[in-house]
């Protein structure tokens, strides 16, 4: 625990704060939950001014803005705290990029249980939780990451909008599997006012999907499919169909049998967008897509983070004969585009 | 959340790892239940070959020894892993150096359950735990810590035993406060053959202590007064009184009582070392003295890490005329030593 890295002899800091990284969670959840990035946004600077506002003690506000001055979330001058870029953009109620909600699904308590059994999981090879079959509904968890994860999805969503080519504004149909908060479909709609989407998720679920159509006022264009991915009838003829986070959740042979039920709904000449987290061959690089395979470790029976060659063979399997790899800029993230040929092979 | 930081626009990226900061706590705690770094370190080196030693799945070691080589504790090579020299020292039990006991109390129910309320310590400005109080016994925290925290003393017990001038092996007679584990006075005991240590900490926890002196052979100079250090009678004629990690513990009067049944134990021209995390007066430098702040408010009533210009007024109302602050070498903590005026004040 050396307080410098000065030396070349190895000090033990990394693994201690390795072993007390979990606080670094809680206080970013209390200063949330509390709202002081807010709060600093609208004016109060002081450890009084902010506990006034927040309804805290001076004390506790004081040493909870300290920590997160020490992690160069705020700065600190005599006694006056204020944002950094970073805490302004991402952590401002009021700003258009605030994304603090995710927190109520990245550390909620399903999260959190799937880690704590993560010994055994990496004894069996799956999780040590009872909800580790996800082609099964599990709707309070996915109703939270609906209501919690649409900021991530800004950039990705926007990209895929790209790749439809939605700025021409041809008339297009498009099927958005495991939908979520439905803002990648949205997004397509938002971009191209001749598509159609249909989304497909548990029913539960779509109420959240149905909920944000509507705020964008893309109701009259926004079908639901209430159901499994696996079961639910899907209908065919699409141009698009987007299979965003899915394929991580099951082994190969369940992210086959989904494939194959995309390729018969396309048309021909019509192309799947798979957002994903695609590791390098090495499995170690890049490291955000790499590291992914460890939450699907712990929160499921047979999920993976899957390289590229083992999704070009999958989507070959399931009768696509080409995929291509498409990187989101500045996003942990990538697109694999996969068209079926005019003539089915 | 973009995977680099070449732009200067802010990215998610830091705040995402916050809010799955967690996950690196129970990755490092499944490593080292299963004692993977070990059987690494043992010659196992493939996933397979780790699986049949530690009894886990190939599968979810791959994907465990994968997420380490991510964060820098392993390198992998083809599909061999290797230690690093971080983790070759202080993660394989053959090390002198294995701290790996430590995750028992940083991470420990407790722990946790002390940052799990750290909204409502905010709002009230101390612990929403029930075992705040400090002054009062709660031995299985105690003894756990005891029997964790071992590793961590040795640089500061050394540099204190240093201060004790042990090398000229002067009979002195030393009283060890809130002992836990024992190793600083026993690191005292074994520099200097003639020096006597007398242990005060709550029963349970000095049998740990105990332990750890009779294994080093000295148990026919250590003694132990068990009780609470603000009621069991301490003795006096002290040559130097040990308050190592104690003060933090408490609010300023209580520092100050304690402090002043010191001055009492000592014998003029004896002299109190103090070990503590002692940030600057911007209490947000230092990092790790400054970020211990937070702990406190997680886990106590009333505790903080205090600054020197706290210590040193707290000490002179105590009866110490004057406090020197001492830098432990390569370590976050510092030493205060106070020493008691031949002629009392």
């Amino acid at each position: 625990m050396a307080a410098s890295t000065r030396t070349s002899r190895p000090t033990p800091e990394r693994i201690f704060n390795t072993m007390v990284a979990f606080q670094e969670t809680e206080a970013l959840k209390a200063a949330i939950e509390l709202d002081i990035f807010t709060a600093i946004a609208d004016g109060a600077s002081t450890a009084a001014s902010l506990a006034a506002r927040t309804g805290a003690s001076e004390r506790g506000v004081r040493i909870l803005c300290d920590y997160f001055t020490i992690k160069e979330f705020l700065t600190k001058k005599e006694n006056e705290y204020a944002l950094t870029q970073e805490s302004a953009v991402f952590l401002n109620r009021h700003s258009p990029a605030y994304l603090a909600t995710m927190i109520n699904f990245l550390a909620s308590p399903w999260s959190r249980k799937n880690f704590a059994g993560l010994t055994e999981a990496v004894r069996k090879g799956g999780t040590a939780n009872t909800t580790g079959d996800h082609t099964k509904p599990h709707e309070e968890v996915w109703v939270n990451f609906a209501r919690s994860m649409a900021p991530l999805t800004i950039a990705n969503a926007e990209f895929i909008a790209g790749l439809t080519g939605a700025a021409d504004a041809k008339t297009c149909k498009v099927l958005d599997i495991a939908a979520g908060h439905g803002m990648y479909g949205i997004t397509v709609a938002k971009r191209n006012p001749n598509a159609q989407i249909v989304s497909v998720d548990w029913p539960a679920v779509l109420e959240v999907a149905k909920e944000n159509a509507a705020k964008l006022g893309l109701a009259d264009r926004y079908t639901t499919k209430p159901g499994s991915a696996f079961e639910v009838e899907l209908g065919d003829g699409y141009d698009f169909v987007l299979l965003t986070n899915i394929f991580h959740h099951f082994d190969v042979p369940t992210c086959e049998k989904l494939m194959r039920r995309v390729y018969a709904a396309l048309k021909p000449g019509g192309q799947s967008m798979t957002l994903e987290f695609v590791p390098n061959e090495d499995r170690v690089t890049p490291p955000m897509a790499a590291a992914f395979s460890l939450v699907m470790l712990a929160g499921t029976d047979a999920g993976d983070a899957y390289t590229f060659a083992e999704y070009e063979k999958m989507f070959r399997n399931a009768g696509f004969a080409k995929t291509t790899l498409h990187p989101v800029p500045e996003m942990p993230q990538q697109v694999l585009l996969s068209e079926k040929q005019e003539s089915p092979i």
